[in-house]
Parts: structure tokens; C-alpha cells; sequence
């Protein structure tokens, strides 16, 4: 049976990958995992290759000096993963990309029920928004290494290493929030999902 | 100026403290801060005597054989911070208290601008929650040592131990979503801010 609605339609949704992050006089030095960017590239790259949802979210901090204020360049997304021409922008002023937006009513409308979630930074914008993707029933993976972060400072004032702060981050989401896995891994799964589909559409299956 | 409404008006908000979190074949071993309990208990006896709101959230598991479903003995709360008659008991299926319930509906139609949020497990239903809440707006804090969870396997299998989990956790939300800081703490700085109400009220300031 032929159907124009794929029953595989995942959205991919891009966090705060913007260029305000590159300014370490405010976020201070020891980020981990440089290669955040050009995993989401290569998500990105597929997703667009598929034809599947893509959601660029961005942060438009009210804080006062924030390199991710509207008014600073830092605000722009960056080019590893820069939107198309028509493919939506999702503005935000807190962490979770779900509150004071519309993206659950754009998720709903599409029908999609499966979202890939990758950006910056992991404890804090990614975590909640997978936290509040999986508890509204969205089937929510995350991109291990296609996020970030930098150190965190404990209650008593002890630097936390951000590969530690990610690792806790990751691991207290998965199986519980979402599926925690590589980009890597993530579009193998994604890739036999879509043929799996296309094998339908041919009547072979 | 006398006012009904105090502008100290702090919500307690209770998470999941029920006895089936003491069925360690379900959750296994290892959890961190024996105290929480108690210390919960301190904060609810402190709001009970101001006459301030109080929220107990229930987690009801639609996890089959989970210890905290509805049909479990264990879905009890635990009798330290037993509900009074009278006092709300807020059902929930997820992790945020504010999915799936009136939370939301509740604190703003009582004018609540500011909630503490106390109770199990750290990582899970406490940061969620208080992610929610800090993201809404609300004036958010959290108790550090009336909080605790279990240790957490990382995406490659390794242990993280509680404690582990448990300062990761605080250390991610805090000054971003929550104030964090210990039951003590959190029990002078509202014991001020009620002395400072009861000395406008009196006109002395």
C-alpha cells in the first residue's frame, strides 16, 4: 500500500549551534568535543538528503552582555549548520526549546513523533529539551557527539571537567528520556529505517 | 500597608517521595543521601507551621511491575512527609510534575511566584521539574541534601556512582534554572523573609 505520509518522519532538532559559543571570554575555556559541529552537519546533511523535518532552534538570550543577544553577532547560527531558505528557525529565551515557542504544535501538525535532538550545550539546552521531548511521548534520540559543553562548578566550588559534565548529562537522560547513541550510529539506524520504508513503497515488503 | 496576600508566598512542591523507591531489587543498590527524607521532612513541617502551599507529586508508573504503579503498595508516600487531609496530592505519569498535570494552573491561580522542590530521584524527576519550573519563570530552588538518587550507568557501561550523579545533577541546574543550596540554608532564608513580612505587617518597616 502506497501512503503519501512516510510512516518514518523524524524531525531533526538543532540546538543553539551558534556562533556566540565561540566566545570563551564568556563561557569560559575547556569545552569538550570539538567535533559538536560537524556531527550535526552530518545529520543535517542527511536529514536534507531525505527530505525529513529539519528545526534550526536558536537562543535569544535576555541576559544582559550574553553573546547569544539578539543585538550581538554571536546570535547567528553557525555556517557547519547554517538553515536553508525555507526551513523553519525556532527563536527561544530559556533552555527548553518546547517553552514560550510553537514547536510542539509545528511537531504535532507534521505528524512526527520521532525527534533527533543535537546542539549546545549538553547539561543544559539539549538535557531539557530531550527531558521534555520524551515526557510529551516524542519517541527522543540524542546525538552523543554531536553536543557539548563546558566545565560546571559544584555547590562547594570545585570544577567539574565538561567531558564528566557530558558523560552524566548523557547518561542520566538515556533510557530514561531518550536513546543516547553516535551520529555514526544514529544514521545507520536511520538509513535501514528508510529503506525499510522505500522496500514498502515497492511493494516488497 | 496590610495586604491578604503575603508576598512571601512559597510553594513546597514534593517529588516522588513514595516507599517504592525502598524496593532495591527494582532500583538496585547504591543510593546516595539517606537523609533526604528526613530533610524533606524538615522543609514540609516548616511550611506546614508558616501556612504556606504545599504540593505532594506522586509518581504513578505505568512502567510494568514498577514499584511505583498505582497498584503497588509502594505507591504510598513514605510516611515521613505524609500528606495531611487537605493537603494536594498531584498524579503524575512522567518525569516533570508539569506534564500531564494542573501543576502549572495551580501555583498561578494561588499568585505563587517562587517553589522549592525536594524529593526522588535527583537526576530524573527532581531536575526535570526544576528545570521546568526555573524555564516558566518561577523562582525556583532546590534542596541539595533533601534530594537523592541511585548511580547511573554511562552509554559504555560503566557505574557512575550516586554521589556522582547526584553532584552533576545539582551542579547543572544550579544558577541556571535553580537555586540550589542546602535544607538548612533554604530553612533560614525563608525564616528571614517571613520575619521580614511579619515586621511590614506590623509596620515596622
Amino acid at each position: 500500500m502506497r501512503t503519501s505520509k512516510s510512516p518514518v518522519n523524524p524531525a531533526l532538532i538543532l540546538i543553539d549551534i551558534q556562533q556566540g559559543f565561540d566566545v570563551l571570554e564568556w563561557w569560559g575555556t575547556g569545552r569538550n568535543n570539538a567535533d559538536a559541529e560537524d556531527n550535526a552537519r552530518l545529520l543535517l546533511e542527511h536529514w536534507r538528503q531525505k527530505s525529513w523535518a529539519v528545526f534550526h532552534v536558536k537562543h535569544n538570550s535576555v541576559k544582559p552582555g550574553s553573546p547569544l543577544a539578539p543585538s550581538h553577532p554571536g546570535n547567528a547560527i553557525k555556517e557547519e549548520v547554517a538553515p536553508l531558505p525555507g526551513e523553519p528557525v525556532i527563536g527561544k529565551t530559556v533552555n527548553s526549546a518546547f517553552i514560550g515557542t510553537d514547536l510542539k504544535k509545528r511537531l504535532d501538525d507534521a505528524g512526527i513523533t520521532t525527534v533527533v535532538i543535537a546542539g549546545l550545550v549538553t547539561p543544559h539546552c539539549v538535557s531539557t529539551t530531550a527531558r521534555m521531548a520524551g515526557n510529551y511521548g516524542y519517541n527522543t534520540y540524542v546525538a552523543s557527539d554531536a553536543t557539548a559543553t563546558f566545565p560546571s562548578a559544584t555547590l562547594d566550588g570545585k570544577t567539574i571537567p565538561a567531558a564528566t559534565v557530558h558523560e552524566v548529562s548523557l547518561a542520566t537522560i538515556n533510557n530514561e528520556f531518550a536513546t543516547v547513541m553516535t551520529t555514526q550510529r544514529l544514521l545507520e539506524i536511520f538509513s535501514l529505517l528508510s529503506l525499510d520504508r522505500e522496500l514498502q513503497v515497492a511493494g516488497w515488503r
